[in-house]
């Protein structure tokens, strides 16, 4: 085993799997590591580095994905061959490593994922799985899926072959409209555009409306990856808080008088990430605002359908005289991400720009999935799996809540959230956000950090807790444990001030 | 039924249906036509109103996408339920008629999809259909398709399921990348990325790479949609002519001496859409001059599959000793367009920005798709599919071929493609553009006008003829039809002469 002389500083911020990633890739720079040689398995080298594995496992990842390294499935984790540039075979393309860098746009370097990505690391095999943003894939309807699949290509072999329109399939567009009907929103097909998930939605309504430079209000914090389709694009995010009513419309008026903005982006049911709901005076409010700027409103509706308790709150779109209102839906969360399938509800005139956009970016959504979806609604195994993970996800939703309430030490402030997988926890002032998410981090808890959720840099004293990958006793053992380390935090901070 | 005083201008540049289109527009607008109400069948408004039947058909569509009308499978067409905007609840989103023109980003407008949709009309059932780029749905596999699908479900379920990454399903990505070792290209998976289809790896190229204002050179006749993604990025597009050889290195070389070129882009193996391959001292040029000018060369080799004839050529990417040639593949041209999945070969360095871009465009590429795709090549089944749509594509240009030899007036050029599934041909010069465009339409031959491959409003005497969509007799009987369309025009440009 190759000798490793890695010393960890553990008084330095920067985290330790950083440094390890610092090391190893100056040994493979200096050719120390040899393109093909193999490196320690991640248990092995914590073991002789005095390490947690998981640190071990970040760097590696780190690597991999930086190209230095390649991990293969059952072998273990090698020196990419393109690493020592001088050893390679001149016909290897990329040996000499032509400087990507210098080329890449200006657009790229505003879209914060490596920053989000570096804040947030991906655990390996993390202990107590909080991450947001999935789905319990225990009961995940594969078996409908799979018959759906089946039925589709059966029933529509070669229209699905055929089919290109970059609105999408059309048995799906009604179907979709259909449903938005038991949700108060009377649309025709025509109004429907499919897309490929809520994030193409925001990036299509983006790249449609928005010229570089041109103000988006957002609630903050708020989506991160509505942040990145806006950046994309562009855009000048304009932070708008939230409080326990939603978007605060007093501070969206008071910036709508300081400037012009573009467009307004909102997630009214289950606001994204403090899962609170726009109160009634803040909905006629905003649609007051839209009404007297002429501006439009993109209401992501991401996952009402996983709203739990309370009276139903029909969308902002189903009072929309003008049709200002773009409505974005997906079946990522009440269904399956892999899906990779959303919609957009908007007049028809916007529609046909999107259109346009759409075809530059990637011509449709795959038919054979959006005819598959047909499929399942037709079958109305939506509406059961839906009504089923309502419940599963409140249940534990519920269970967190009593777990936090039991062993979070006071100050720390959250709320049960009026529907979906994920609750929103702010640090009691006392304790030290880096630190205790150091400690998070080393315990292998996985969760999302505040700042995720805020383009200004805020949000370190905030977790988001996800539900979707424990059931209710490890939810509960996490949060006690996630309750140790707040406390200890708490009790640092007090005892420093 | 209604009264309809519509009366053709048959002298006018401006179609038919455009006309007619104009016309019914004008009587729903002055709500002579109300909202729901049902309008003739096409077959009995053209033989009322004396014109073809495909002519209503276009007015018809055009006015469906303005969203002005819709159609109902077996139903009919309707005067849409927005149309007239007084008559509608208030309830109803839309009705009051949101300005959204004003809004429409600058980057929109540059991307001519409705100009190219204008000029190459969308004729429904045409008589001939030389439409390109599709494929013989006829011999779509499309029982190992269903296959595919059904064992990447069974297999794979949960992985599936939770599957994420944006560089795409890790045994699809190594079965990318051994496939490319048949092609001469020597790479692991961790230099491809799988995306949705080659349309979305143009798009992400343009996004990852091109800043507003930045030139993009590109074959000129070239393919239309790399045009809109990289006017969509705001590429200033630089024409570069195509001769027999492909891409004429001189002039690329004299480009880059006046001025900055971000990249360039070309369709080597089989040019698009001439037809015409890059010859080897002009392959050499164009590297020499991508090291010279540091210089990311996007080689677009969308149908290498399906090159029928003549020795293998290598591909760019294959003599890439920097790796700054980005080598763009698709499964659309050798299995379906339907399947939405291209990849991207480039070294690390630059699919991590691109995967960046790719995160905030849509996350990912259906994971279930991704699956399917790779049982399908682990199968063999795309092999196998590729030997027999090859030889019958071939066989189909051939038939082409002959028929134009027979029937096309002296002064009509074109040669038999290099391989692929398509013919470029130009008139003669005494044949006046328009006129026979008009005549083609008319005779209901679906096919693409050679200006939709222009970005300077060139290539009107130029025509694309595929022949995925009819049998060798069929062919050669819309050949012969074309033949004498092109043959009246040059008499008549002769006698005018």
């Amino acid at each position: 085993m190759l000798e490793l002389a890695f010393q960890a500083d553990r008084t330095s911020a920067e985290p330790v799997y950083r440094q390890l990633e610092a090391y190893l890739q100056g040994l493979v720079e200096a050719g120390r590591l040899g393109p093909g040689e193999k490196l320690p398995a991640t248990r092995e080298l914590a073991a002789a580095l005095g390490l947690a594995r998981n640190t071990v496992a970040q760097a590696y990842d780190a690597l991999c994905s930086d190209g230095l390294l390649v991990a293969h499935v059952g072998q273990g984790t090698f020196v990419a061959a393109r690493g020592s540039g001088a050893s390679q075979t001149p016909a290897r393309s990329g040996a000499r490593g032509f400087a990507w860098e210098g080329l890449v746009a200006r657009r790229v370097r505003r879209i914060p994922v490596a920053e989000a990505l570096e804040a947030n690391p991906m655990l390996r095999d993390p202990a107590y799985d909080f991450r947001a943003g999935g789905v319990d894939l225990d009961t995940a309807p594969e078996s409908e899926l799979r018959r759906a699949f089946s039925r589709a290509l059966a029933r529509h072999g070669r229209a699905l072959a055929a089919h290109r329109d970059p609105l999408g399939w059309p048995p799906l567009r009604e179907a979709i409209a259909r449903g938005l009907v038991a949700r108060g929103i009377a649309c025709d097909r025509g109004e429907v555009a499919v897309v490929s998930g809520a994030q193409q939605a925001l990036d299509l309504v983006a790249r449609t409306l928005v010229d570089p430079g041109d103000a988006v209000a957002m609630e903050q914090p708020g989506y991160f990856a509505a942040h990145w389709a806006f950046a994309a694009a562009g855009a000048h995010l304009v932070g708008v808080p939230v409080d326990a009513d939603g978007l605060d419309t007093d501070r969206l008026a008071r910036v709508l008088r300081s400037r012009r903005v573009k467009l307004v982006y909102t997630t009214p049911a289950v606001q994204c990430p403090t899962g609170v709901v726009l109160a009634e005076a803040r909905r006629a409010a905003l649609l007051e605002l839209a009404d007297e700027h002429e501006l439009p409103v993109v209401e992501d509706d991401y996952d009402s359908e996983l709203r739990c308790g309370g009276p139903a709150i029909p969308a902002l779109k189903t009072r929309d005289p003008a049709g200002q209102v773009i409505y974005v839906g997906t079946f990522s969360k009440a269904l399956l991400p892999a899906l990779r399938i959303g919609y957009v509800v908007a007049p028809a005139a916007l529609l046909t720009r999107l259109a346009t956009v759409r075809i530059a970016c990637d011509f449709a959504t795959n038919p054979i999935a959006q005819a598959a979806l047909a499929e399942l609604l037709e079958a109305g195994d939506l509406e059961r799996h839906v009504r089923r993970v309502r419940k599963l996800y409140a249940a534990r939703l519920r269970a967190l809540d009593a777990a936090l309430a039991e062993s979070m030490p006071e100050g720390t402030r959250w709320t049960l959230p009026a529907g979906g997988n994920a609750l929103w926890l702010r640090l009691p002032a006392a304790a030290d956000p880096a630190g205790a998410w150091r400690a998070v981090l080393d315990a292998g808890i996985a969760a999302s950090r505040g700042d995720l959720f805020h383009f200004d840099g805020g949000g370190r004293d905030a977790l988001q807790l996800g539900v979707a990958n424990m059931d209710e006793p490890r939810i509960a053992e996490g949060a006690r444990k996630l309750g140790a380390i707040v406390t200890r935090a708490a009790r640092r901070g007090s005892r420093a001030a």
